[in-house]
């Protein structure tokens, strides 16, 4: 089964080969862990594209150094973008899942926003970009999602003018599928507002309407904000297959 | 905010009108956490299609009863059927997500399928049950999944012979994607296997597909098994809309 080692300490060199370092746990997962041996060819990744291929040259003070044999840049990089903004759960395990699964459908950029009904006021970050290496290596991509603090939806929305907006909100209303929004999906770098579990307030609504950003629904269910999340990723991933 | 209760303990009355007992934690969760009073009128769903609207009359040695005021069967019955026959993941937090997933997003059956390279032996039925409801009930659902016991893979296939099979599988092949196969999925019973961690093995797969079953591909990422399995579920129910 192919494997996938992370780093983002690459040292290039000039004349020489560049040098991947591995850090200690992904050293000791792989020495101690899966059994490589100095000499054995490994794949790394330093999520911002790149896959190398690499030896083993040495481990030293517990960590292993890697000659850079090959690099394959840009990795299967896609020619859109999918940026989900949600407001995190009450639970932080389930915005976890919600970051692992959505980095394993495929995503480029995520943001935690805040609510008027939030329930909850602080990510883990830490905790958050951990789970998103793991996601990434486990699911063999190169590039690692990028993930953004906190912040309010308004700012979240004036900052992403640029980009097409959906939002997901329970409210009535004339709303489409992300079906019949196809042709401003594909090939396009989009977003999608996820709300809080009580919903996005109306207030946030009516600022996201004046802001040009279309309604969607997802279907009959009730789904829980991070299942919200996770089914909008993979629709927009599905909508540019 | 809409809120359903559980109960399958629904007795008819020739007579009278129709009664309804809430077991203790359900009785617990109305009178004391969300404080509902004698004379509150509540929703209860039986798992079976059922959504009773009923008046609570008493709340006796910790059980609420309930009269029923009136009854909505077939509450958003599905003209078609969606099948999940899962290996078990080695992880049993993960297969609890799948099944809260599953049911969110919409599930008529879940199996659950011993493989030659399943890491898991066991599954926690009642853990998995109780999940089903809450999910069930989270998401205004009257409809419980049928949940079935674990069983051996070509057992699963022999026995459900009369609907429409796929198999998410690695190894290569032709495969399509379910958009695809959209004709055989709409208003249709389809059933869908899933893998293990290490994937089906081979003779699995020739089983599968000498049995007629089609093989069908996610995309390029490789998910985890409890991914694969919403991902499918989505899919399907979504083909249906």
């Amino acid at each position: 089964m192919m494997q996938f080692f992370y780093s983002h300490n690459i040292i290039k060199n000039v004349d020489l080969k560049d040098m991947i370092i591995l850090d200690k746990i992904e050293s000791n997962h792989c020495m101690n862990v899966l059994r490589y041996q100095i000499g054995d060819q490994i794949n790394v990744v330093d999520g911002l594209g790149n896959l190398y291929n690499g030896r083993i040259k040495d481990y030293i003070k517990k960590e292993c150094h890697i000659d850079v044999l090959d690099v394959s840049p840009k990795y299967k990089k896609r020619n859109y973008k999918v940026h989900i903004a949600i407001a995190p759960t009450k639970n932080h395990d389930r915005l976890e899942w919600f970051v692992e699964k959505a980095v394993e459908i495929g995503v480029d950029e995520i943001s935690f926003i805040n609510c008027k009904r939030s329930l909850r006021k602080q990510v883990r970050m830490n905790r958050i970009n951990k789970v998103a290496i793991t996601a990434m290596k486990q699911t063999l991509k190169a590039y690692l999602p990028k993930i953004n603090c906190y912040k309010k939806i308004k700012d979240f929305i004036d900052q992403n003018n640029k980009k097409r907006g959906f939002i997901c909100h329970l409210e009535d209303g004339n709303k489409k599928t992300f079906f019949d929004y196809k042709s401003m999906i594909y090939n396009e770098e989009t977003y999608v507002l996820i709300g809080p579990e009580g919903d996005f307030d109306e207030e946030e609504i009516r600022y996201a309407a004046s802001s040009n950003i279309k309604p969607v629904t997802l279907g009959d269910s009730r789904l829980r904000t991070e299942t919200a999340g996770i089914v909008s990723c993979q629709l927009i991933n599905l909508l540019n297959a």
